[in-house]
């Protein structure tokens, strides 16, 4: 492909929107506090000489609300980071992480696969009690005949991004159980995400793993493999887009255990 | 180009990140309170029986600190917004605009232009009483052998992003009159963006418009075209690339006049 | 009284603390966001080499949060203040007021009385759809055998401050009809306050005055009398205390519509 | 004195302030973001049916900025707390304490004594490299003619609160010698108080007690005694006055290190 057509790439694509609308009503375990507001305080108003205004106003949100990023920093196996590096104070302080915090993700970009658990099973959405186990997530890999390559970004669908609106709803749904997370890290993929708020299937501990968020330690801890979290996967799943290019561009926020983002999917048009 | 390759596509390219690092250091306007912190409060510890912990923080900022892009409903012309939305007490509300707020704003995904104003002067970076004109953006414009298209993104480059550790210097950095705002708005271009605090050269009334930053009355009200400010354009001017894929996706902050962003430029690998 | 025994006063008296206790879980209206958040990110940590360590945390508040002071800035009737102020972008700005805001407020060291209404009723507390009436303040005070005098504080107990920890009960209680506000300003006293979360018995339009909270209007704006919400007067009602030294120090926040604060009644030890 | 006359007290008094305003732009040692910030998105607005308009706004604050009052909580020796408290997990949590957090600040009503360091010195303001010296607080008891007893506030004035204006003057005034702490704890006071940033003369290592700030270890860790900073003591030693009653009301933010207060000092009108 020559320049000219690779800078005239994105006309004849469409794009799919990941994110789910940032606001003070959508869904967030409760102990994130401060939560998520947004104030407007400098307004337009009548009365100025001037005839141009600019208005702006006061974002105060905990680095994981609504659709966002796990830096590597944001969990811990026996106060180990990823890479083995020891939590200690000159590593987390109280302005946020030297090392593996949120301006450390690069950009993502690169094929993206989406699995839909939910389409398989045939349900709307995936509560609770019924996560998404490994030998599932390998059917549904066959059933789309779709293989993920190193490098790649897998998206899990639990059908949950449907009710973001009803937060009750959405704190309830299913996540993953943590031979899916372990599967997936041996996939040696660069990130994975989810339409749920936590990932993993609930915050109990694991039987098995001893631990509570089995697959946070295993994807971010062990593998360092990103994980994204309250993603919209209903358009691409109605359209059945199973392979995409994939775009996330975390914000560079210094020492953050996170970032908010809005990733998209990008597909030839037809 | 079939389906495989366009998913791999990314792989043959290398990619420009245009944010600047975001912290409580960066170069801001001292009205934008409550400025920028990020604190930790969430924390690895120590003596919990679950060897999974979990670390979170508290982003507090204005809409416009660092690296960001402005909505539409960031600045107003005699009270009116784009397309002449009236700014009443139903648009401009305590928590946010219902119109043209930063969730309105698609994924930008197009051609890109770098003009290197300061490189084309052969000056390190451009200072508060040396603004770029009209004549200068179109001289760059033969000198790099760059048109801009409907739909493109114009990306000027001060120099001042080399000086973003230092705020003082910054703050003095040079940027648009506004005869370079109406060129740029004529191209039919989809936005535009800097390595400047504000785009327009100062916030001083403008003798020609009778108004203080008559480039975003042009540029976002008359026009509907996008500014973003406090990019990093460093490296595309060391490297002389002029054109490039260009990607910023805005987060969908409900009602915000603006919002952080993290662009990046794509070029194919030589 | 010598000089010796004014300083050792508070020695023989007991002092009542009349603030409810500050944390997120407390009752509020939702509009009033950022509502309240307390988070501690400067730690204790062990491995200093310094054996003093210091913690701190970052107060996220509106300034209407728990027990609180309302300024005269935050009230307007057809958009002018208390002494007819003009509500003027000079007046009101993006920072806060430069009239009338809480540094305003003197220091209140007072005559206090309190009026025990749900005492008088012979309930627990005063729900919505039974609002305070001005007959029934008059015949408290009949009753209770207090008269109040110019510059006096009153404090009018709904009996809601006893469910403080059950938010939606508490906002569903009973505040102040007009005609009982309008009474109390007639006696030239200096401020009330009530255990109520807005003092107004709602904020629907009251048919008489034609407008939402008749109270705020005729005490802030009509005759600068201060207002204080969620007050805890329980023990005061307990101990049938109707008359004490009021002391009630607003913080000099500047151009704030209100202030947090911890009143205290102070009563000769028996 | 009969009740009538006590509950008037304050009638025949003078109430000196003891708070410094509040505001963005007064002097904070850099490290305590997200510093103090207020900002005002709720409005009176034209347009509204309603003649009843309310303004409300967004307090950010860290719990140190301004006049304020350390909890005990706020400084650990060796991560034990007043009282011989290990500093753990449940003690130390993402939002606050939950042992002698700021709640547990009993409303301070007691004698105040002032003791104006800098008036003795016969200078404007006490500089860094000059600190209070115990055998200097001892020579300004004898020659005021004071004498602190078991349960005073004591209020140290070292001219600084004259330059609150000045915040990087203000940054560099001089505080207590570890042995004038020591000396002021061992009179059995309640609460000390300065016109400082610190009270401690600097946060270097005290050759002494190889430690930071060995004034807030002696003060708050060893004995349990309140410290309160950024006082405003110039009024009280323009009129000498040397003896009070002192009030202060700690706000009674749950798990908080500190509280913002204004603290008054109370004297008989002449």
């Amino acid at each position: 492909m020559d320049n000219e057509h690779f800078f005239d790439l994105f006309t004849h694509t469409h794009v799919y929107d990941l994110e789910q609308p940032r606001s003070s009503e959508a869904p967030l375990l409760p102990l994130l506090v401060p939560k998520f507001s947004y104030t407007l305080h400098r307004r337009h108003e009548e009365g100025a000489e001037d005839p141009c205004t600019t208005a702006s106003g006061f974002i105060a949100t905990t680095d994981h609300a609504g659709t966002h990023i796990d830096a590597l920093s944001h969990v811990a196996e026996d106060l180990s980071l990823y890479g083995g590096e020891k939590v200690t104070s000159h590593v987390q302080t109280p302005i946020g992480f030297t090392r593996m915090g949120a301006e450390t993700i690069a950009p993502i970009l690169c094929r993206g696969v989406l699995l839909d658990i939910a389409g398989y099973r045939g349900v709307d959405w995936i509560n609770g009690n019924q996560p998404v186990t490994r030998q599932e997530v390998e059917a549904v890999c066959l059933h789309q005949q779709v293989t993920l390559h190193e490098g790649d970004v897998a998206l899990i669908r639990t059908g949950n991004g449907a009710r973001w609106h009803d937060p009750s709803g959405y704190l309830n749904g299913g996540g993953m159980q943590a031979d899916a997370s372990q599967w997936l890290a041996d996939q040696q993929i660069r990130a994975v995400g989810a339409d749920h708020l936590t990932w993993d299937t609930n915050v109990r501990m694991d039987p098995v793993y001893g631990m509570s968020m089995p697959g946070h330690i295993i994807l971010l801890v062990r593998h360092g493999i990103y994980i994204m979290e309250n993603l919209f996967l209903e358009d691409l799943a109605r359209d059945q887009v199973y392979e995409f290019l994939f775009v996330c561009l975390p914000l560079k926020i210094q020492g953050a255990t996170g970032s908010p983002i809005r990733p998209v999917a990008i597909v030839p048009r037809a």
